[in-house]
């Protein structure tokens, strides 16, 4: 009896936890499904000051569509009972192919006008990591994060040995001129303009206050997915910071930080202002309020993104799906690349705040 | 008078909660003190399979002589009214200035027989923090990572970038020979000649399993402290692994792995088995455990060490102290070199299990 109120309180009170989530509603609309059947996947393409009054529907239409592109293709993989580690690394192939989003063909250029690729990824199952931070030449990063998990002892490898680790294991080898965009460049040229007056107001930090800059830095892309088996992962691969030097390294080839998956609870995928998400160990601390909290996966999203993060100084957001199919997507920024589709095959896809 | 109680019931459940810890006592003895001024001391030079009948009186004499000559001079900061940043940095560089460990001056070989340093600091008040990664001729990695915390506003750099950073910031930079040891170069070649053997058999992890190898490539050194103003820090130094291929990046350098500093909770430095305190974000998920569980720094780091990472299959420890002045020392492997000091000026020097 007792059981039973205790079992009614926790109902009641995941039930006002999840208040404003889309994506609950998959298994109750489709009963015939076990639990075990729900599956579903979220992805992001970055956060930062995207405003509408700064896009063109042209602009807004070929982000939508790509989102769009790119999670049908982490979904079907789903549907057919494919593995969240598949979908999600296919899913941000699409997403690294594309020069909308700072990741892969669309990576923003450091201060050498170089393109330096960071990825990270997690297995929910076995909490397997991989991870690769600075290669130059690899067209897919989020392969490379998965061959450092599955073909290596380690979890990160970083730039040259990166590079060699993923040339021997026969991903694919691009010239680094693959990743030259115009577009890219000059946000390197308007970011190197802007800190040679920095120089001279010896103030070292007005760029990140550049609203140009700042979108030139987020753009990460990510994704985050459990499939049929219960099983969750996430990944994330960026092209870091427009201007970067002495080899920066941000969150995303950062496990904890940058990329989080434990099929006890969440698999997260962050973007952002790398350095809080590193400070604040946000794609961990998510899992860790749900676990140690009991708290429900909007709830500790919210948390983390709107206070702890906020009252650091950090901007960004995250995406992620909880071992239930309950989605997230939080940011603290004005808005945020990002879609979801859940277990009935509903698409939700969203570029501002709403 | 409800209060009371509760308050009450905390305490005993404190109570309950440190056993075991050793520097409880130094408030009680001392009672003229204040909470405000408690402050102490702790450091790690390493954790593995250290055991005692392969030490020789002298070794161990050695090494306990160089924990207690770094630990003292953190120490005399703290109880002068410096900084816990301060003690921290300073405890380190005595440690990194030793062959003893595997962190400075003592580093071990890549597979290509060079000595790359990884190491990173976090500040508990602010949480901001900094981290190196395979810089091969900064002296002092520990300094290098306060400064890119403390002169950058990015928190991780890498290799060439790193070292231009720090060769700007003033810090010594020394001929990458300076590093060169005889005894981890044999380490070196150990291993190499174990990883033909293990081409031969087709078993890529064999090197993780034979002590001596383990062994070379433990041995980090890191300290946490707590200073008279309240402020917690922690910083982690490593030469990494031995015979370690594809620049390959360990926890050391990262933040929530290797490193994590909190004035809620508290301060901890990380050794072992680098890939496994990354998956298990291990500095943080004690911090995280204090935080989200109301537990004390013991459990949470015996919870974490003994249960958590071990059931995942790694192997090391920490160590750690909380914003009342507790210290933590746990490890899952045959010995840490490890020396803690409490505020009444206790001296505490383990190496073995007790």
């Amino acid at each position: 009896m007792k059981r039973n109120l205790l079992f009614l309180a926790l109902l009641v009170a995941l039930g006002s936890c999840n208040q404003g989530q889309k994506t609950d509603t998959a298994v109750a609309e489709t009963p015939v499904e076990t639990p075990k059947q729900s599956f579903g996947i979220v992805i992001h393409g970055g956060a930062g000051t995207i405003l509408k009054k700064n896009m063109t529907p042209e602009k807004e239409a070929a982000y939508k569509a790509k989102l769009e592109e790119a999670i049908r293709v982490g979904y079907e993989i789903l549907e057919n009972g494919g593995s969240s580690m598949d979908a999600v690394e296919k899913t941000i192939h699409v997403m690294e192919e594309s020069p909308l989003f700072n990741a892969g063909k669309g990576a923003v250029f450091t201060s050498e006008g170089k393109n330096e690729l960071d990825a990270s990824f997690m297995e929910g199952a076995t909490l397997n990591a991989g991870a690769v931070a600075g290669v130059t030449n690899v067209k897919h990063p989020i392969s490379a994060a998965r061959m450092v998990m599955e073909k290596s002892p380690h979890v990160m490898l970083a730039r040259e040995g990166a590079e060699v680790f993923a040339k021997e294991q026969g991903l694919e080898i691009v010239d680094p001129s693959y990743f030259y965009t115009e577009r890219r460049m000059n946000s390197l040229k308007r970011a190197q303009e802007k800190e040679k007056i920095e120089l001279d107001h010896d103030d070292k930090t007005a760029a990140f206050y550049d609203a140009d800059i700042k979108d030139s830095k987020f753009g990460t892309v990510g994704c985050a997915a459990l499939d049929k088996n219960g099983n969750l992962a996430a990944g994330t691969s960026t092209g870091g910071m427009t201007n970067k030097k002495w080899s920066r390294v941000g969150d995303s080839p950062i496990i904890g930080a940058g990329t989080y998956a434990n099929n006890k609870t969440c698999a997260v995928s962050s973007t952002g202002w790398g350095e809080y998400f590193i400070r604040g160990v946000v794609a961990y601390d998510i899992a860790a309020m749900m676990e140690y909290k009991g708290v429900s996966l909007q709830e500790a999203s919210s948390e983390v993104i709107q206070n702890k993060l906020t009252e650091l100084g950090g901007t960004g957001g995250i995406i992620a799906i909880d071992h239930d199919g309950n989605v997230a997507m939080e940011f603290n920024t004005a808005g945020m690349y990002r879609a979801s589709m859940n277990a009935s095959g509903e698409l939700y896809i969203g570029i501002y705040k709403e």
